[in-house]
């Protein structure tokens, strides 16, 4: 454990292989496209673990991810992300050498692919199945527009409908979520039916993990791009999408301070390393993350009871836990941070990570 | 404005120097030394402003950084975290070219740095006069213990009493705010008057920025750590410790699409660039940072009345504004984020930023 000295980004890739095969035997089963959302991990050892298990088609939300991951050789990537069209000069560049697939959400952005664009690019129209960040409702007229805007560009070729349902991580209870894919996969069905007399060969493509860690199958869809799942977190675990087991990376963070009489533990690991993404408890308290022990392989168990990161400011977080537990601790240690949000976490950590 | 395509902090150095000189100038008229906290900034040309500025002494909160600015000549630099201890060798490489001041509030730290430190060591008590975060307490007996174990060692000298009143954060007012300055400074004089007659030589040193912003000197005290104030932010704004003119930082992003029915704009610029830190506003939204018109030369007024940043997820962010202001915007445009705590947005953003 001598070799980690400060907060360290820890992936068991036990884990990781166990949720990437779990997906993607369920993808294969329902005979739909496993396209996993690589901005959960951005890594290129992780990426190397899904080529392994047969993927060969990516997400990712930024050009940049796509020039990262484009230069490690994946060759069919889809930014997931309404276009940026700043970066139109880094799209042509990428479009030179991999199928690139971009996403509109306007007839205006279309129409600028259009005009700019110097080698073939494939459009996706993003659709806005509930979740009401971005994207067109399913009966925008502004959909008839886009499709004849692609229709008369020699560049573009429509790639089909995609829509992410992030609103399965406000859903309460189990069947909120599997209700809300269920909605979202009428209204891309319906979308499919309506175009494909026009438009013979698009897809319909679905995301989120909730949904896609919960769900039996994927009938109906011809895509999916789950990202999370390969990491899970305490979000997920919340949301009952997933156990403890599956969850696939911790923050090991030193031990700097025990508080005693307030029973709590200050450790190394802020802000800038485990992100203020949180869940409002319902005791009125704010949790940043479950706290494991590691043994001397760098391996962990089950959370501690009682035990969960209540506090951070930029490089610190405060620990509240039982004081049996804590007077095990002493500064020089480390201890485990499960995640509340893997995705940001793991951005944060992007340069300090071990692979077990 | 062409050449940024992507989130990039817009540094205006202008209202930089004027922060700077601005605390600077109290802190001279005080008579107490002015050792900023490059934790908010972690920024080597900002660096090269304070110095400019006749600053020589810094604060920062990890070894890493120490590591940073040691490489950039800075010679006097005090870690204002508890001890790391599994970081010793660094601290032993660091402190062999530098005057390098740690920060510990336990024996157990104490006698560790005692027995594994290879060349000389400033040791400061970390003392919490009512944040609760780290530190000791005041009239802990655990500082009579941890000041004989220094007396005791040969390699640690004695630096003083530290705090950081963070409390101030969540004053509501500015007679609050002032008012836990009073009690930091109140505990500490007593503290030094007690111990002054057996340690001769020693300092009291006092940080955060919404009491030095607002305090008018810093009397009593030997050395100011502030840290925020070089930048500012929607934070300190709503402390009513600055004006929006004194807000030096503000995070270009590129807008990707018009949400006209909602009122909302989609910007590329989420929590992997601004942080999840947020404000919890009156009206019972969550305030993720205002928004400001960028001019050709990438310069910002005021904020946009009605404007805000109100949901982020990794990538994306939504901002509400009204129509009129709405209509004038268009996908490729860039708009200016004012962040709500800087420190975390500039951490994010640290390799991406420009300064103006």
């Amino acid at each position: 454990m001598k070799s980690i000295t400060r907060p360290t980004l820890l992936i068991d890739s036990k884990k990781v292989l166990n949720n990437i095969r779990r997906m993607k035997q369920k993808a294969d089963e329902s005979g739909v496209v496993f396209r996993p959302h690589f901005k959960t991990h951005q890594n290129l050892q992780v990426a190397e673990f899904f080529r392994q298990e047969g993927v060969s088609k990516i997400t990712v939300s930024s050009v940049s991810m796509a020039e990262e991951f484009a230069g490690q050789g994946w060759k069919d990537i889809t930014i997931a992300f309404p276009v940026n069209l700043l970066e139109m000069s880094q799209i042509n560049r990428l479009s030179q050498n991999i199928q690139l697939n971009l996403l509109v959400d306007s007839l205006f952005t279309t129409r600028f692919l259009d005009q700019h664009a110097s080698n073939h690019l494939t459009v996706l129209i993003k659709i806005d199945t509930g979740y009401h960040r971005t994207g067109l409702l399913p009966h925008d007229p502004e959909i008839d527009d886009i499709l004849k805007e692609i229709a008369a560009s020699p560049k573009l070729t429509f790639g089909g409908f995609l829509t992410h349902a992030g609103h399965t991580y406000q859903a309460r209870e189990k069947d909120g979520i599997l209700d809300i894919m269920e909605k979202s996969r009428e209204q891309l069905i319906s979308l499919k039916h309506h175009h494909e007399r026009f438009y013979p060969k698009f897809i319909i493509s679905y995301g989120d993990t909730p949904s896609c860690n919960l769900a039996t199958h994927f009938h109906g869809f011809d895509e999916i791009r789950p990202g999370n799942f390969v990491y899970n977190d305490v979000m997920q675990l919340h949301l009952g999408v997933c156990s403890p087991g599956d969850i696939a990376v911790v923050t090991a963070c030193p031990v700097v301070s025990i508080l005693k009489e307030r029973e709590e533990l200050a450790i190394y690991g802020g802000a800038v390393h485990l992100s203020k993404e949180h869940i409002e408890a319902d005791q009125g308290f704010q949790l940043y993350g479950y706290v494991v022990r590691l043994d001397e392989n760098l391996r962990w168990g089950d959370p501690i009871t009682g035990a969960f990161v209540h506090s951070l400011s930029q490089e610190h977080g405060l620990i509240s836990m039982p004081e049996k537990e804590l007077l095990t601790f002493k500064p020089g240690d480390l201890v485990g941070i499960m995640p509340v949000h893997s995705c940001l976490t793991a951005n944060l950590l992007r340069d300090h990570f071990l692979i077990i």
